[in-house]
Order: C-alpha cells, then sequence, then structure tokens
C-alpha cells in the first residue's frame, strides 16, 4: 500500500493533476498546482459537497467571506495566542520538526508514548540518539500588510480556518437568510498556514482549501447534532466511493483538544504515509459557545439568539465539520487507484491502471476516439464530441492505437469511451465502452445524450 | 442612474448578497464578504464563464495554481520593479489618492487632461485649491513571510493577477493535456492588490477574485486572435443579458500601455460612478511572447514551442482576457436592477423592486410558497421544494402574505414561484408564476420537475 501514494503521485504529475508549485524556479514545499484535470477533480468534490451541506438542505446556507481579516478577529478568537505549534531543531542536523508529530508517530509506532519524551526518539534523518532544542511556541499566522506603511495598524493576518469569517457574520446571515437554530452556515474557500514541516504531497501544504461548516444549535442539544455530524460526514465518504475499511473514526483525548472545543472527532483515511497509517480528512469538533461568546465580547455585537416560542435567550453551540479539500482529493484518489489483470490480445495479459472514481468525481466524463485518423471519420467524431461538450466535460483524442486510447482514459478514470468506426458511417451508431466493466455496447449517436444523461445523473 | 448602485448596495446588504468584511468589529474598506444568495450568484457566473472558456470548447483547458508564489516569479515578471501605483497626498486633508485616478477623472469631466497637471486638480473632499506631494511609486505587491523567521528568505508575495501562475506552469499543463498552440489555459481564482484607495462597493477592492485565460498564438496570428477575443468576450456579457448599450470597448492608448503590453482594449461598463460613467469589467491584452520570454531567461527553462509541421521554434504570443468576477457580478445586479409601477388590489399602482436576472445567474431558480401555513398544506408543499432541490437551488417561505412573497423573490431574481393551495389537495396541482411577466400556470405536480429543466436548462 506505501507504494500506492507513490504510484498516484507519479500519475498525478504525469497526466497533468497536480504539478509542484513554482516547479520553474526549483519548486517550493509549500503548496501545489492543480492541472487541467485537477481542476476538474476537485470542482467536482467540492459541487458534491456544496449539494449534500448547501443546496439539498433547508437548514444550511453558503457564505464566502475574505481570506484577509482585521487582527482584532484573531485576536479575541484566540489564534494570535495559541495557535501554535511546538517547534523543535534537531542538535545533530539542524533541521526543524514539530514536536508533536515526533511523539504521536513514536507512539504509533512503538504502541505506547517514549518514556523520557523526545529524549527517546532518534533523529529522522540519520538515526543518531535524539538530541533536541527545547520546544518553542512557533506561530502558524501568515502576516501581510494593507495600506502604505509596515507598520502595526496595517497588520492582519491570513485566515488560517474559515470558519472565523461565518462567526463575524453569524447575525448578518442569520438575520438576511431568515433562519434560525438549528442552521448552518458553509463556506469553501483558501486558508493559510505557516507549517513548519509540509509535506506528503497535498497532505499538508501552507495553503489550502477547506470545506467548512458551522452548525448553530440551542445549547444541551449539542452533543446529538454533533453525533449526527459525525455520523453525516463518515457517510459521505462511503457513498462517493471510499472502501469504508480505509476509513476511521478518531476520538481526540480530552487533554489534546482545541481550546475552544468539547469533544473533536476526526474522519481519518489509511493513506499508509510513510511513518503513519492514518491521516486526518476533516474534523467534526463541537465548538461550544466559544467563538460566538469571545466574539459578543470582543465585538460588542450581541451575537446571542431570541428564542420567541420558549422566551428565551442564549448563545448557539456550534458543531463544526471541517474538512480539507486537497486531502479529500488525495484519498479519492488513493482509494480509487487499481491495478489489474487483463487479458491482451497475444493470449498473456496486461497490466491497466484504472481510477475507479464515483463518475461524479472524474475529471473527464466522455472521451470521443475516432478509430482511424482517415479524414471520414473525423467530421462525425468531432460533431459527437461538440454536442456533448455542451453538458458534460469530454476529452477528444486521436492519438495512437484505440487499446492505448483506452488505457490512457482508464487511469484518468473516464466512466465512458465512444469509439467511431468505418460502421458509424454506415449504422450512425458508434460503440460505448464503460471503464470498469470494459464492456462495449453499440449505441445509436441519436440516444446518446439520453444513454449519458442517464448514467452521469447528479454529475 | 446614479442611484441605480445605492439602491443595489442597499438591496445587496438587506437580501444577504454581499456584507462588508468584519463588520462586527467596525469592517474595513478592503474586502467584502459574500452572503447566502450572493455566493451562488457570484457561483453561477463563475460556472457560465467556465462553460464558455473552457469545458465547451477543444482548445483551452483549466488549471488552479497557488495565491503565494516565490519571490523570483515576481522579479522576472517584472511586477516587484513596475506594478506600482503613483500615490499622492493631500496637503489639506492629508489623505492619499492615486494620481492617475485624480487626473482621469478630470479628463472626464472636462472633456481635456489638465493643463497644469494636479495643480489644476481640487482636494475631492474639501474642494480646496489643489495642493499635492509628489507622485511617489508605491508597491500593490503584498507581503508574506513563510518560515520561522520574517527575512529575506521567507519574503514571498501574494499574486497580483492570477496569470503568472499560468506561464510557470505553461510547459507542464502543455505537456500532459497534450495541447499545441493555438491554445488556452483558463483559472478563476483569488488575487491580492495593495490598492490605494479600495472603493465603490467590490468595485475596487484588495482582495478580490479573476476569471483569467492566456491564449497562446503563433507570432503573426497575435493580432487576429487578439481582436477574436476581444468580440468574444463582449459578446459574453450581452449573451448572459447586459444591454448592449451600458458596454463600451475601450481602447487603451499606447503611452499609457502595461509593460508587456501590444494593445489592450477593456470591456467597460456604464456605471455611472460618482465622478466617472464608464468601469472596466475586464481586459483583453495582447502580451506578446514578453511573460513567457522573461521566464525562459528567468528560469532557464526553455518555455518555445516547436512546431513538427513547420520545423519551427518560437515562443508564443499570449492574448489575456482578464475578468474582474466581483465587477462582473456588480454589473450583472446594476443591469438586472428594475423598479416598475404594478397594478394593485386597490386599482392603484405599487411599485415591484426586481432583479431581471439571467435565469443561469439568479441564485434561487424556484421559490415555493405555501398559500397558508395551514398543516394541511405544509406537507405536500415541504415534498414539492424538497425534490425540486435535488436539482436547483430552492427557497421556501411560508412567512407573510402570498403578494409580499412574491416582491421578495422578485428583489433577488428568482425566476419562478410555485403556489402549493388548497385546490392542490384536490388537483394535485400548482401555480407557476414567472418572474418578468407575472403571468401564471397551472401545472401537475407530476409534470413540474420537467416543466422547469425546459426553462432552466444550462443552469
Amino acid at each position: 500500500m506505501a507504494s500506492t501514494i507513490d504510484s498516484v503521485v507519479n500519475l498525478a504529475k504525469r497526466r497533468g493533476l497536480v504539478y509542484p508549485c513554482g516547479e520553474i524556479y526549483g519548486g517550493t514545499r509549500s503548496a501545489w498546482d492543480y492541472g487541467p484535470l485537477g481542476v476538474e477533480l476537485k470542482e467536482n468534490i467540492k459541487r458534491q459537497w456544496w449539494r449534500h451541506m448547501v443546496t439539498s438542505r433547508r437548514d444550511v446556507v453558503g457564505l464566502d467571506s475574505s481570506v484577509i481579516l482585521p487582527k482584532r478577529v484573531w485576536e479575541v478568537s484566540g489564534h494570535v495566542e495559541v495557535f501554535t505549534d511546538p517547534l523543535v531543531e534537531s542538535l545533530h542536523t539542524h533541521k526543524r520538526y514539530r514536536a508533536d508529530h515526533l511523539l504521536e508517530a513514536y507512539e504509533e509506532k512503538h504502541g505506547h508514548p517514549p518514556a523520557n519524551g523526545l529524549a527517546d526518539i532518534n533523529d529522522p534523518e540519520t538515526g543518531q540518539p535524539g538530541a533536541w532544542t527545547e520546544p518553542k511556541a512557533f506561530s502558524g499566522l501568515l502576516k501581510t500588510f494593507l495600506g502604505p506603511v509596515d507598520d502595526k495598524e496595517g497588520l492582519h493576518y491570513l485566515r488560517p480556518e474559515t470558519a472565523q469569517g461565518i462567526f463575524t457574520n453569524f447575525k448578518n446571515v442569520m438575520t438576511t437568510s431568515r433562519q434560525k437554530p438549528p442552521f448552518g452556515i458553509a463556506q469553501v474557500g483558501k486558508s493559510f498556514r505557516n507549517e513548519i514541516t509540509p509535506g506528503n504531497f497535498i497532505f499538508r501544504t501552507r495553503e489550502f482549501e477547506q470545506m467548512e461548516m458551522e452548525f448553530f444549535v440551542k445549547p444541551g442539544e449539542d452533543e446529538e447534532w454533533h453525533q449526527y455530524w459525525i455520523d453525516d460526514r463518515h457517510q459521505w465518504y462511503i457513498d462517493l466511493g471510499i472502501k469504508p475499511e480505509n476509513l476511521r473514526l478518531y476520538e481526540h483525548p480530552q487533554e489534546k483538544l482545541s481550546h475552544y472545543s468539547k469533544r473533536t472527532v476526526d474522519v481519518e483515511y489509511a493513506f499508509h504515509f510513510n511513518g503513519s497509517k492514518w491521516g486526518e480528512l476533516e474534523g467534526v469538533a463541537n465548538r461550544t459557545d466559544y467563538d460566538l461568546r469571545v466574539h459578543s465580547e470582543g465585538s460588542g455585537e450581541d451575537l446571542s439568539f431570541y428564542d420567541q416560542t420558549t422566551e428565551e435567550r442564549w448563545i448557539p453551540y456550534t458543531i463544526e465539520p471541517a474538512a480539507g479539500l486537497g486531502r479529500a482529493m488525495m484519498a479519492f484518489l488513493v482509494d480509487a487507484y487499481t491495478e489489474e489483470e487483463v487479458p491482451n490480445a497475444k493470449g498473456g495479459t496486461d497490466t491497466r491502471t484504472v481510477l475507479k472514481l464515483d463518475r461524479r468525481l472524474a475529471p473527464v466524463k466522455v472521451a470521443v476516439l475516432p478509430l482511424s485518423k482517415k479524414e471520414t471519420l473525423t467530421p462525425t467524431a468531432e460533431k459527437i464530441a461538440d454536442q456533448l461538450r455542451g453538458f458534460w466535460n469530454v476529452d477528444y483524442d486521436t492519438s495512437g492505437a484505440i487499446g492505448r486510447r483506452y488505457r490512457r482514459q482508464d487511469e484518468i478514470g473516464t466512466p465512458f469511451c465512444v469509439t467511431v468506426d468505418f460502421d458509424t458511417l454506415e449504422d450512425n451508431a458508434v460503440t460505448v465502452r464503460e471503464r470498469d466493466t470494459m464492456e462495449q455496447e453499440r449505441i445509436k449517436i441519436e440516444d446518446l445524450h439520453s444513454y449519458f444523461a442517464e448514467r452521469l445523473a447528479g454529475c
């Protein structure tokens, strides 16, 4: 399994899903760029999340708030003070690490925490016995300066989570959308963290996209709603094709909870990283009334809710399912990646690589492949491609033997290939091949649209 | 017309399209947050752009590159040196202005430039005779620092345009997507500029979304392709409902072109700002081979193209249509905003406010309105709403007289209202009202889906 990630990274680079950011200038470890197929896959995941969380529900509305928020927001929220990671430096290599990550990796490997703390942890690079600086609190907030001078007045932070934009807009949204608790506000957008050790491909980057929803409930109803959202979010990945055995729920120990949390459960995926099997896809936290309370106090705005039916006033509790879009994409890719033996023309077998992505996620839905480059087939093939393009993302490939073109579509997860051959000119029909079964059907050109509309519903 | 913007700003705030960012902390002039209806409208504009520019074309692919790029990219592109605005300060009020904006406003008002330059321009706030500091070059780049220390090594810039992410990925994208010139790479994403004077609602903000496409062509074919994209982009706004008389093409004078441009034409909208009628929606520039050339030289990577058919090697010219998403949204809103007199029940007339948005852009497609709150209507009305929610963004409103609910949907541009009344329980049909004509039709519940599918095609 460890090599599946390597295979996926390789495929991603080779087929234009993901490139290292700024590669022609030596790259940066901080971020990745999404190529033509990557951006379609990523948008498809977003769209499924938005439909599931927002438009298909009565009780959740959307928001898109700013990346740069006034410094005061982050002072009040507690981020300026406590949004830090424990930074240590190896005295052997002078490389920097997160102390908590070193300790967790030790515990996962040995089944128990190190008896003498960091002193028991060998240098990850050289294997020498541990020699570490004292852990130092390192702020994860990225600064910038607005206005003409880089001074205190101009100091702003890039958001490390989209959530605070939701809390500061809570009252505006509740009023204008005529909602009342229980209800949620969802948003998808970029966040920025000054990670000490970015790595594991698109798993940990300094610039990343979040899909967050803050669900506001009456105090006392928070635990039940929390469980509801844990179950719902877990199921979402399964419904989009992740194998249930590759998912687990991880309960954060009480002593390690974030400063705002009463209970947090992560949905984790079995990435099988080097040194660690499980990686967090999303955290589902009970943030209590912490955020709305501190922002009420900090801003002077009353962010409580007056319930007219019970004549009670209370500050809502917040349940937060917060997912990473890049992490979700990586899990969908790793889970879909398959190598299988298939019979070849010579009576032996070939290995074919298939991304068995859910059709709703596949970056290309249909590939149109004229059997030969002969001009007689071109007008018909191009016309079919152009017509389907109005509805779905369509690829058109004329290059190489047909078997090779099928393989090329298989490895990017295209659910359907349409082959235009010389019979097409006679019978006005084409061969449609399905990705997973490799079964082929002869379909009339005039029926193609409804054939795909049925099979690609919900895309 | 000047007051249309005020009406739109007011509507946007009141109905949850757009809020000032960080309002509970006194707000910031830098950015705006998009509420539940605003985020849907904005996504719909993006989707139409993406369909038009990417998925419906054979020759354009998508990309999503990082916001934070290495400093070197911006040094090579010329931004560190020349991406500046001329900052002046009024000696009367000590407020800061962009000298070029002051000069342009004078020229638009008087029909000629000021004879003595800034000295002829009165203080915009006090009206006193002009007294200004010497213009100073003010960098529009926003800094941030990655890594543990705020030093030269950690200095990075937030992108002021998405374009450079496209140029640095040019070779990766061309290779993996098997394209060759003429072809384009498109992307939608946030950019950041340290504007001296943010203002005019969402027209000029420090944080904004761009929809950019770089179209790479053979040198010599650049002028023809440039004209093609000017015409195409102008028509796009008209096809989505903007009145042609409110658009114009503005040719940049040669002496004012950006450092990379051979010719630039803006698509402008008649916003009727205070002091200036026209505002830029997007610029369509012929960037020549400037960007690929400087990045070839700066990175040492060969970004030229070898044309096998003619055995020639050349650096492609780039045609760039670069649109502002917030500006497009503002133009669609202002253009759609209508107040009209309609007959009321008392034999007189009422004023109704209608957003006559193209159906593809409307944030809510269908509103389901049970005629009374009586429980007998609720199950049917909710069932209809839930079924339609699987396909479109649906509102459900039970509050107030039916006429008032129609008005509420009119002013957010909802194309269709479905009224569930007591007859519905007998005839299994509902009344569908169309926004612009206000005509009503009785439609069987079982036919509702296909009724809307036909009228909301392409949404």
